[in-house]
C-alpha cells in the first residue's frame, strides 16, 4: 500500500501532531470527537517534506491523494469546487508541528472565480458579500501565491473610494466591488504578465505549493532559528471548507473561553457578533454582545454551544478557547486551544479543576507558569491604565509605586513622615540614603546595575526599584532631571515598574497583590510533593518573618553587611577601617559587637527552630568609606577657596591618602570575603563572636537557634581551613563563657570556579556548600554584571549570542558545570555535604530544576520568590522522577 | 636474624638515604670509595621511629648494635670512649633523610670528662686546646641535653674575661679554661639538681637520645611543616670520630670546590688555615690562604687532596664542595657534596663534564636551573656593590638600571636625547607617557600591580620596571619623592633592580649580561631534545627580532592594543572611541588602517617563515581615554575660576560625560576582548583588512608571512563563530581586492573559565587554542592581580596559604585542571587542534613541564624568556619520557 499523505479530518487524531501539525491534529480530534468541524482534509508534513525532496514538485502519488480527499469533500458537503450552482470554497492554511503564528500563509474563499461568485451571491442572495469574498480572495492569493504586493491592491480601493466619495469599506456596493475585481485582475495582468488564474483547482494547486514553499521563508527561517525548531519538520497544509457568518442574520460568529480568564471562574466568557466574519469581530467596528445573551438571541444555537464548551473542556481537560461561526442556523467551530489566563485564574483553574476531580494535584502544579506568581505577589500597575512611559532602566526589584520625585534621603523620609508618598531619584545609592529608601515608595537610580546598593537593598526591603536608568539626567542642584524632551522636577508624580525597569509620568492607578485560598492550596500541595527545601535570603528579622510567612524553611543567606551599613553603624564601621592601630581597630569593633548580637539575636529568634546561614563580611570595605570622586572634587574646591582651613584640607588629604590605599581597580575581584576574614581576623572574630552570643541568649530562652556559619568567597581549601578553626575557637569560648551548649555548622560559598575545581579538598573542611550563583556566573563568564548589563549583554541576549541572560537564569553549560564538580567531588569525599544555592538563581525555575536534578538541598532566594521556588521545585519534583539520588 | 638498626660506615651506600639519611649516606659512600674519613658509624632513621614507638626508648636490641659499632670502631682507631692515656672523641650529629639545616641538634668532643681532658692534654701537649675543647663539650652537652641556657654560660665567661681583663676568647689561657670549666659544672649542678655526667657511655646514651628527640622540636616541625617533609620519616644519628685541625703546624683545615663556583673554569678553588679549626676560619680572625698555596705548605697532604678532589668529582659526577682536616700530617675528609654555583658556572661546568665525557647532554641540562638564566640575559647589579636599599615595589620587569631621576616623560625624553640616563618615576604610566619610557633607563611607579600599564609597557620592551612601590610618596609639584626618612629630588641618582622590585640610593655598578659560547651550546642541546615548541609575546618588529635571535620559533601572542597607545596615534584612536556616528568612527578606523598595516608588515616581514599570532584589540576603550579623576579635578578647577572659558568648560563636561559612560567597576571583567568586537566589528574588521593587507603585500615581495588571527576573551561558541564569520569574509575581501592567496588560522584564547568548561563547543570554531593564564589565573581565583598582589596575595604565599603566587607559577589543581580539561574537550572534537599557551607563565619551568605533560604544542613568552623556556621545555622534555601524547 502506498504511504499515506493526505487525511479526511476523521481520520486523524490529536497525538498525530507530528505528522498533521497542530491545526490539523486538533480539527481532526475535534471531528473525531463528533464536534461540528466544517469538513476538510490535511495534507501531511511528511508531504511536504517528499515536495522539497522531489526539488519543490507534488509527485503524481501524492497529488492523487489529494484529489481523492477533495472529491470525497465534495461529497461529504454536497458542493463542488467550481461548481456555479453550488460552489465549494474552501480555505488552505499552514499547519507546523510547533505553533509559528503569522509566519506563513493562508488563503481563504479559494474557489471562487468569474462563474462562481455569481452562484455565491444567487445561493446567499446577497451579491455585495459574494463580491466582497472574491475581490478578498484575489487580494490574498495574487498577495500569497503570485507575489503582487498588498499596497497595490489598497491603492485601487482607495482610487475606487475616492472616486464614490466614501471612506470606508462597508460603503462600498456590490458594483464597487465588482469594479475592484476587473481592476485587481488588470494589476495581476501587469504585474504576472498572466492572467488571474480562474480554474479553482489550478488554484488550489497552486495555493497548496505556496504553503509549502513558505515554509522556508524569510521570516520563517528566523523565527525557527530564534526559536530552535528543526528546519527540516515542514508544514502540513489544511483545506476546509469555507463556513460564513455573514449570510444574514441566522448567521453569526463569536468567541468564548469555558471559564473566566481573568479571574477563572467558572462561567462561559465571550462574546458574539450576529451577521459577521470573524474580522468583523477583531475589526471592531461593531460592539459585539457577550456570549451570554446569546441564548436569548439563538437559544438552541447556545445550547449546543455550552454543551460542546463542556464537552471540550473535558475532552481537553483544560480551560478552552474557541471560535465559532453559525452559518444559516448551522453551529460551526472552527477552533479550540487551551485558553490564556491571568496568573490568577492560572491559579484558580488549575486547583478548581482538581477539585473537580478532573486533573491530579501534580497536573495542576505543572499547569501553573511559576514565573506569573510574581505578579501575584506585588503591588502592580492596572493593565488597563494609560501609561505614559519615559524611560526603562533595569528592573532591579519588582513591584509598582507613584509618588512624588524626591532627590535626597532627608527629603524623602520628611515628606514620608507627612504622609507623602515619594519615589527617591538619585544618581547611585549609597549606605547614607537608607532612611531616605526606608520613607520612600521606590527608588531610581541613573546609575548603577543589578547588584548596586541600591538594587540590593531595595530587592532586600521588597521595594520597587529601577536602577541604572541611564538616559535619565538629573540635575540635583536644580532638583529636577531630563528625560529626553520631558523635564520632571522634585515634587511631580511619576510611577516606576520596578519587574520591567519603566517609568512613568503621573500616577496610575495599581493593583495590590492577590492571594487566594486556591494560591495557597496550590503551594500546600508543591510543598507535599517537591523533594528540595526552599529557603529565603533576608538580612533582618522583618525579612525573616515575611519569608517565614511565604513557607521559607530557613534563611540560606543572611548578609551581615547590611547591618554594617545602617546608618546609625556607618561611622563606627568607618572608626574600624581607618583605624592606625590594632588597638584602635579593637575598640571599634568591641562598639559593633553589641550591635551585631542584636541583629543575629532578632533573626535566630524569628527563624525559630529553622536553620539559618549567616555569611560573615563579603564586600570590600572602601565600600563604607566616602566616594573617592566626591573627596577629590571636595579636595580640590577647599584648595581653590582662599580662606579654607588648612587643617580641614590636611585631614582630607589623609582621608583620601587612605581611601585610595583601599581603591581598588576590580572591586568585585580584591580584598573582599574571606580574604578580609584572613587579613583582619578580628572582625571576623567579633562577628563569630556576636553570632554565637546571640545563639547562647536565646538558648537561655528556650528558643531554639540554629545558626550556621558561612564564609565566602574561599578559592582555597586553607583559606576555609584557617577560618574553620577561627570560629571553632570562638565558638568553644563563648560556649565556655556563658556555660551554654550548642550546635553549629561551618560552611562556605562556592562562588568563584577554583573552589569549584577542588571542591574534594574544600569539602574536607566544610558541612556544607552554597553555591553563590551571582558571583559564580560572573567569574566564569568573565563578566562583571554592573558592567555586562549596561554596556553588552544585553545585545548579546537580543542577538540570541547567549541564549538569556546568565544573571537570571542559571548557565548550565558553563556554570552548571562547575555546580556539577563540586557536586561530585564534594559528596565523593564526604556523602552527606549539605548543598544550597544563595543565588539570585534560586528563584528561577529552570535554575531551580537544574538545582533539583544536581541533588542539591536546598534553594535560598528572596522572600517574595519563595512560593514562586516552591512551585517551581515541586514541578521539578514531578518532572524529574528519577533524579540522581 | 635481627634487624639491623646500626651500620659502620663502610657498611652504607650513598642510596641507603632512606636509613642512613643524607649526611649518614654520604659517609658511607665516601668511606667505601676509599677516602680517609673519620670512622664511624650510622644509629639509622628506623631506630628514631622504633625509639618513639617505644616510648622514647632505646630498646634492648638497638642499645646492644649500637654498643657493638662502637666496640668496632674503638678497635679499628685504637682509641677507647673514656681512656685517660689515649681517649677516642666523637661528635654526635642528627641526620635526617631531606636535608634541615640547622634544625636538629649536634655534640662535638663528646667522651670528655675530667681524666680524658687530661689525657688529650698530654697526647697534643696542648693543655689549652684540650681544656678549651672540654669546656665546649660541657656547654654543647649542657644546652643540647640538659637544657641549661646558652647565655648563662656566655655570662660565666664574661665575668672570667673581666676578671683578667682581656677580650676575645684566644686571649684566655688553659687555666682560665679550668676555672670555667669548674664554675660551668657548678651552674650545671644548680640548674640539674645533678652532676654533669662524667661516664662517657652516658654522655652518649643521652646525646644519641637528645638527638632523636631533637626531631620533634618545635622549630624541627614547623621547618617540616613549611617544607612538606613527612612528620614520620624521623632521624639518623652519626657517631663520628673527632679529628683535630689545631694540633699544631702540622695541622690545618680547609674547604675547597673542585672548579671555580663563579665561573666554572676546571681549577681546585678554595681556602685552608694551618693549626685552626673549621669555625676558626668560618669566624674569620685569621686571613685564610688560597688552596694552591697548600701545595708549598704541605706538598704531600696537596697532592693526596688533589687526587681525592679528582676522584670525589668522578664519583659524584659533579663539582664537589669539599670540607677537609688535617690533623698531625694525616688528610680526614669530612664532607663532599654538590657545590653550589653561579648560573654562569653552572651552564659552563655542565658543557664541560659533557664534553669531558662525564655526564649526557641529557645530564647537563637537567643540571642547570632555568631560573638562573634570568640573571645571564639581564643587566644586573654587581653582588660586590654596597647597595642602599631605600624602598620594594613589585618586580614588574627584570634588569637593572641606574639614573637621574625624572618625572615626566617630556623631561626624560630631553634629557636622554642629551646623553643622559634617567629614570622615570610615575604614580602611574599612561599611554601619553610611552616616548619618556623609551628614553629611561628603567620606570618606577607607586601605584598599579604586574598588568599596569607600565609593567606590561616595560616587559614588552625589556626595560627594568619597578611598579606598586607604595612607599614612594611623589610629589609631582615639588618635583621630587620621599620614603621614610629619605628625600629625593629631579636630578639625583638612584638604582633599581626590576628583578627584584628594590629601589637603590645613588649610582651602583652594573654587571652586562653574559652570553657564554657554553650557554649556546646548551641550549642547542636543549633544541635537539625539547618537543614542544617555544615562541614568544612580541608586539613590534624589534623585539620580534630580539625573540627570534634567542631562538623563538614564532610569535605566540602579538598585542596590537600596544600599537594603539603609541603617541601620535592616541589622538586618532580617542577620535575612533569618541565617535558619535558609525561614519566618524569609520573616518578615525581609515586613518588607523594604514597604520596597523604598516605594524603587521614589520612584524610578519621580521618573523618571515614562522607564525606570528595576532591577537585582535583587547582592553576595553576606556584605557585610551584621559583619567577621570584627573578630568574631574579639572573641570573642578575650571569652575571655581572666575575667568574660565564657559565654552571649555563644556567641552570638558562633554568629554567627561563620555569618559563616564564607558566607565567600569571592573575594567577586568567589563566590555573587552571580543565584546569590543561584538559591539564594534568595525574596529576588528579594520584590524583584520590590515593584518591581511600585510600578508598580500609581504607575499607579493617573496615574503613568507603566517599569520595566525587570534580572538581574546571568547565565553561561547557563539562569539567565536561570529568573530570567525568576520575574519573569514574579509580575508576573502582582501584576497579578490589584492589577487593574493595566503592560508592564515583563526583561534582563540582561552582566558575565562567558561572557555574551558565549554572547548569543545568552542573548538569546533577553532583552529588553535592559546591558553591566556594571566586572565585565566584572575578569573579563576576571583584575584584581581592588580589588587591581589598590593593587598593580600603577598601575605597568602608568605604564609603558605598558597604555595606560590599563582601569578609566577601555574596553579596545576585549579587553573590546570580548567587547562586539561580545555585539552580533552577540544582535541576530543578536533583531535589536530594546535594548543599553546601565552600567559606569562609560558616561561616559568614547572608550568612549561606543565604545559607538555598537558599536550600543548608550544610555550610563548617574553623574549628575555625564550632561553629559559628552551632550557625548561628541553628538561620537562627528558623528565616525562611518557607523557600523554
Amino acid at each position: 500500500m502506498a504511504k499515506k499523505f493526505v487525511y479526511l479530518f476523521d481520520e486523524g487524531r490529536a497525538d498525530m501532531k507530528e505528522i498533521l501539525g497542530g491545526k490539523g491534529a486538533n480539527l481532526a480530534e475535534m471531528t473525531r470527537a463528533g464536534l461540528p468541524v466544517p469538513p476538510g482534509f490535511t495534507i501531511s508534513t511528511e508531504a511536504c517534506t517528499a515536495f522539497y525532496n522531489a526539488g519543490q514538485t507534488i509527485t503524481a502519488d501524492i497529488q492523487q491523494q489529494i484529489d481523492t480527499a477533495l472529491a470525497e469533500l465534495e461529497k461529504r458537503v454536497g458542493k463542488k469546487l467550481g461548481d456555479p450552482a453550488n460552489p465549494l470554497l474552501v480555505s488552505v492554511r499552514s499547519g507546523a508541528v510547533f505553533s509559528m503564528p503569522g509566519m506563513m500563509d493562508t488563503i481563504l474563499n479559494l474557489g471562487l472565480n468569474d462563474e462562481t461568485v455569481k452562484g455565491l451571491a444567487e445561493l446567499t442572495g446577497n451579491p455585495r458579500f459574494a463580491y466582497d469574498c472574491y475581490r478578498r480572495f484575489i487580494q490574498m492569493f495574487s498577495n500569497v501565491v503570485l507575489g503582487v504586493d498588498h499596497y497595490q491592491f489598497e491603492h485601487i480601493l482607495d482610487h475606487i473610494k475616492e472616486a464614490r466619495g466614501v471612506k470606508q469599506d462597508p460603503d462600498l456596493t456590490a458594483e464597487d466591488w465588482q469594479e475592484a475585481i476587473v481592476r485587481f485582475k488588470e494589476l495581476v495582468r501587469k504585474e504576472t504578465k498572466a492572467d488571474f488564474p480562474e480554474d479553482p483547482l489550478v488554484q488550489l494547486d497552486r495555493a497548496i505549493r505556496a504553503v509549502f514553499l513558505s515554509w522556508n521563508n524569510q521570516r520563517a527561517f528566523v523565527y525557527r532559528r530564534i526559536n530552535k525548531i528543526p528546519d527540516d519538520l515542514g508544514t502540513a497544509v489544511n483545506v476546509q471548507m469555507m463556513v460564513f457568518g455573514n449570510m444574514g442574520d441566522d448567521s453569526g460568529t463569536g468567541v468564548a473561553f469555558t471559564r473566566n480568564p481573568s479571574t477563572g471562574e467558572k462561567v462561559l466568557y465571550g462574546e458574539f457578533l450576529i451577521n459577521a466574519q470573524g474580522e468583523d469581530v477583531v475589526a471592531g467596528i461593531r460592539t459585539p454582545q457577550p456570549i451570554a445573551a446569546l441564548q436569548n438571541v439563538m437559544p438552541e444555537i447556545f445550547e449546543q454551544f455550552k454543551e460542546i464548551s463542556t464537552r471540550l473542556e473535558s475532552h481537553y481537560r483544560d480551560m478552552q478557547d474557541i471560535e465559532f461561526t453559525v452559518e444559516r442556523g448551522k453551529l460551526y467551530m472552527l477552533q479550540t486551544r487551551n485558553g490564556k489566563r491571568t496568573a490568577h485564574a492560572a491559579v484558580k483553574i488549575a486547583v478548581d479543576l482538581v477539585h473537580e476531580g478532573v486533573i491530579t494535584k501534580e497536573e495542576a502544579i505543572l499547569r501553573v507558569d511559576p514565573d506569573g506568581l510574581d505578579q501575584l505577589l506585588h503591588r502592580r500597575i492596572d493593565p488597563a491604565a494609560k501609561m505614559n512611559v519615559i524611560a526603562k532602566g533595569l528592573p532591579a526589584s519588582p513591584g509598582a509605586a507613584s509618588g512624588q520625585v524626591v532627590f535626597d534621603a532627608d527629603l524623602a523620609d520628611k515628606l514620608a513622615n507627612e504622609g507623602k508618598k515619594v519615589i527617591l531619584v538619585r544618581p547611585e545609592t549609597t549606605p547614607e540614603d537608607i532612611h531616605g529608601m526606608v520613607a520612600a515608595q521606590g527608588i531610581v537610580t541613573s546609575r548603577g546595575g543589578m547588584t548596586s546598593h541600591a538594587a540590593v537593598v531595595a530587592r532586600g526591603m521588597g521595594k520597587p526599584c529601577i536602577c541604572g536608568c541611564e538616559s535619565l539626567r538629573i540635575d540635583l542642584r536644580a532638583k529636577q532631571f531630563t528625560i529626553d524632551e520631558y523635564l520632571v522636577k522634585e515634587g511631580d508624580w511619576i510611577s516606576i515598574d520596578g519587574g520591567t525597569g519603566r517609568v512613568l509620568l503621573g500616577q496610575v492607578p495599581l493593583i495590590d497583590p492577590i492571594l487566594s485560598s486556591e494560591f495557597k492550596q496550590l503551594l500546600d500541595w508543591a510543598d507535599e510533593i517537591r523533594k528540595i527545601e526552599v529557603r529565603a535570603n533576608a538580612d533582618n528579622p522583618e525579612d525573616s518573618l515575611k519569608a517565614r510567612e511565604f513557607g521559607a524553611e530557613g534563611i540560606g543567606l543572611c548578609r551581615t553587611e547590611h547591618m554594617f551599613m545602617a546608618v546609625d553603624r556607618v561611622p563606627i564601621v568607618q572608626e574600624m577601617i581607618l583605624a592606625e592601630t590594632d588597638q584602635e581597630r579593637q575598640i571599634a569593633l568591641d562598639k559593633l559587637l553589641p550591635m551585631q548580637q542584636a541583629d543575629f539575636e532578632g533573626i535566630l529568634s524569628a527563624m525559630e527552630g529553622l536553620p539559618v546561614t549567616i555569611r560573615l563580611l563579603d564586600p570590600p570595605l572602601h565600600e563604607f568609606l566616602p566616594n573617592l570622586e566626591e573627596l577629590l572634587v571636595e579636595i580640590t574646591k577647599l584648595r581653590m577657596q582662599e580662606n579654607s582651613d588648612p587643617e580641614l584640607i590636611r585631614e582630607k588629604e589623609n582621608l583620601l591618602r587612605k581611601v585610595r590605599a583601599l581603591h581598588e581597580f576590580n572591586p568585585m575581584l580584591g580584598h573582599r570575603g574571606c580574604r578580609l576574614g584572613m587579613t583582619f581576623p578580628e572582625i571576623y572574630a567579633m562577628q563569630v563572636v556576636a553570632i554565637f552570643k546571640a545563639t547562647a541568649t536565646l538558648r537561655e530562652k528556650g528558643i531554639d537557634a540554629r545558626p550556621e556559619v558561612m564564609i565566602p568567597l574561599v578559592g582555597h581549601v586553607n583559606e576555609l581551613r584557617i577560618m574553620r578553626e577561627l570560629v571553632v575557637e570562638k565558638a568553644t569560648q563563648v560556649m565556655e563563657e556563658t556555660g551554654s551548649s550548642f550546635d553549629f555548622k561551618i560552611g562556605t560559598m562556592i562562588e568563584i570556579p577554583r573552589a569549584a575545581l577542588t571542591a574534594d579538598e574544600i569539602a574536607t573542611e566544610a558541612d556544607f556548600f552554597s553555591f553563590g550563583t551571582n558571583d559564580l556566573t560572573q567569574t566564569t563568564f568573565g563578566f562583571s554584571r554592573d558592567d555586562a548589563e549596561g554596556k553588552f549583554l544585553h545585545q548579546y541576549v537580543h542577538h540570541k549570542i547567549l541564549p538569556d541572560n546568565p544573571f537570571a537564569v542559571l548557565d548550565q553549560s558553563g556554570v552548571g558545570k562547575l555546580i556539577e564538580m563540586s557536586e561530585r567531588l564534594g559528596r565523593g569525599v564526604k556523602p552527606d555535604l549539605k548543598l544550597g544555592i544563595c543565588g539570585e538563581h534560586g528563584g528561577e525555575k529552570s535554575s531551580i530544576e537544574f538545582c533539583y536534578k544536581t541533588g542539591l538541598n536546598y534553594v535560598s532566594c528572596s522572600p517574595f520568590r519563595v512560593p514562586i521556588a516552591r512551585l517551581a521545585a515541586a514541578q521539578a519534583t514531578i518532572k524529574n522522577p528519577q533524579r540522581n539520588k
